[in-house]
């Protein structure tokens, strides 16, 4: 199969899985998750988060990794780990996940999963690891050496979705070749040992991209992205300091008005009206006009969010619970597979 | 420093901690371990087992792993992994290894210790990876396509040394670049995050290295082994059959007389003669007075293990009980060694 009919075809498969989970959300287990690299942004909230929380409320079970061993696969430091894993616990929380119905764990806490790593790169060739287009990508993007963290990241994460025997993870297109990695893994350990897993499918997202304020990709490493956790004041400060353009008429044309088209989009988003009904409402208003409605629509969406953001950082206890209860749990999971995992190798010592 | 020179500064050391070992034992931790892919021959026992018996008794630490993942990396199947696993912690301890002294452990069982893969992983490039020279040549002895589990080998080792805080290890010239491997991992995290682990030293075996019986390198693959397990029958049938030559007069002669000078150093590693010696007496007495000779010379050897491997073969649930105890304190310490690993990592998220 060519990419494109590959792409189709995973397209058609996930486009199924839509229409059923409506229908059968308790078939399904969605694995789901975040690298802990700084504070949740509205890229993420509109990208995935906001997915997440549907398919949760739908009846899907869901477990969502905080990734913190992913951050040391392209840099040298784990600085601010522990306050960017409270954040995100926070940030989860104030969006919605809901710890009774979602394990939320991080990597570093469960042994069993991890432990996965060493049967399952058995069953992947140094040359399959190397073809992976993503590893390039984000290596050539870090500018950093490919680690063997790194360059093994791929079946980690098979880890991560099979320890729980996820069948859906929710993904971009650029991600479906670590989602065929992982099937491939799964049919060739059920192949060689026993039928252990399942094979996961990727759940290709619906969502649309929210671009930065600059019109480039949201990240906080461009300075153009609108954390969950800044204050109203903090977001008016950096919309109002975003680039747009001098023409005075407000016109939706991301290629030649990035800057004026990502507001309008980010807008578009937070109020659930279309780009171009804004862009006409403030005709000739220019980008002062368009900064103050879009500072109000993104504050206002915000504000429950926030206030709810508020709230959890009083209780720095309860959050570390939470994650503590998490882990647990998710270790009881990982510990179950891996028994079945040396039960297939034959790897039971007892008598 | 030429690989020579590096050779010779390593060796001086080996000898320095030999010297020091009979003095201060308890300064030392020692890792070793086996591959659990068919029975231990006489190759092993003077190759390591022995010493490892004398060191231990000597008072220093020693932590066994039993490799069980190892035997994937170049292979596509687990069978008999039991049976093997069962055999070889029987071999050990009818050696005189003694599991009050020594803990005995299996990798798929400690979780903990392979978790560990993950931040050496991180600290490794896969220039690094690729650059270990014993990693190429057993992939191209196994003829199977190179795994991402052989590839990423010297890491796992690294994590079965320092899990444990191992600071020697016995090791052939070959086996080197591994612990160098180790010792960069070690000094890279701990100038990374915090000292938590030593830089292990290799122990460069001073053993004869003792040739299969045609001469070639003892393996079972090669049926040139006698294993400790055989009878006194099956040893006397497998040293029947081996080549020697039609020259009635024995001499001790490597290069050109393989079969005659490797069945002459079998008996003088179990008789404590040299092989001159029993060449000379024997004399003209030909080949069948010699396999005679080395017949009787190994099975006197091995008779004791061989009587205390039937004492124990009677009772599987005691040797089930050993290694589940040896994996229980492998666990705990694997456990405390990932506590600091996550303390100094910052990975700790209680409040």
């Amino acid at each position: 199969m060519s990419n494109e009919d590959s792409f189709l075809a995973s397209k058609k498969r996930s486009d199924e899985i839509r229409a059923d989970l409506a229908v059968h959300p308790e078939k399904y287990l969605m694995l789901t998750g975040d690298r802990p690299t700084g504070r949740l942004h509205l890229g993420h909230y509109f990208g995935t988060i906001r997915e997440r929380v549907a398919l949760q409320n739908l009846g899907v079970p869901t477990r969502v990794v905080i990734a913190d061993y992913q951050v040391i696969t392209d840099r040298d430091t784990t600085a601010n780990i522990a306050d960017n894993v409270h954040n995100m616990v926070i940030d989860y929380l104030a969006c919605g996940i809901d710890p009774e119905k979602t394990i939320i764990f991080t990597h570093s806490h469960i042994p069993a999963l991890n432990q996965l790593m060493l049967p399952f790169l058995s069953l992947c060739t140094e040359a399959e690891l190397e073809r992976n287009p993503t590893v390039k990508a984000e290596q050539e993007a870090s500018g950093h050496a490919l680690t063997g963290l790194l360059l093994t990241y791929p079946v980690h994460q098979a880890c991560d979705i099979l320890f729980c025997k996820g069948n859906i993870v929710p993904v971009g297109k650029d991600q479906l070749p670590h989602i065929e990695q992982t099937r491939q893994i799964a049919r060739r350990f059920n192949e060689r040992y026993a039928q252990v897993f399942p094979e996961p499918e990727g759940l290709l997202t619906d969502a649309v991209l929210i671009p930065g304020l600059d019109g480039r990709k949201m990240s906080k490493s461009y300075g153009n992205a609108i954390s969950l956790s800044a204050t109203a004041e903090e977001t008016a400060k950096l919309i109002k300091k975003s680039q747009t353009d001098s023409d005075r008429n407000i016109t939706f044309d991301p290629d030649n008005r990035p800057g004026v088209s990502a507001l309008l989009t980010t807008a578009a988003l937070c109020t659930g009206r279309t780009e171009v009904e804004i862009a006409e409402e403030i005709g000739d208003g220019g980008s002062g006009t368009l900064k103050k409605y879009v500072t109000q629509s993104v504050n206002d969406y915000l504000a429950p969010i926030r206030a709810r953001r508020e709230e959890l950082m009083q209780d720095p206890s309860y959050i570390a619970d939470i994650l503590a209860d998490g882990n647990r749990r998710a270790n009881e999971i990982a510990n179950e597979t891996l028994g079945e995992v040396r039960e297939a190798m034959g790897m039971v010592y007892t008598v």
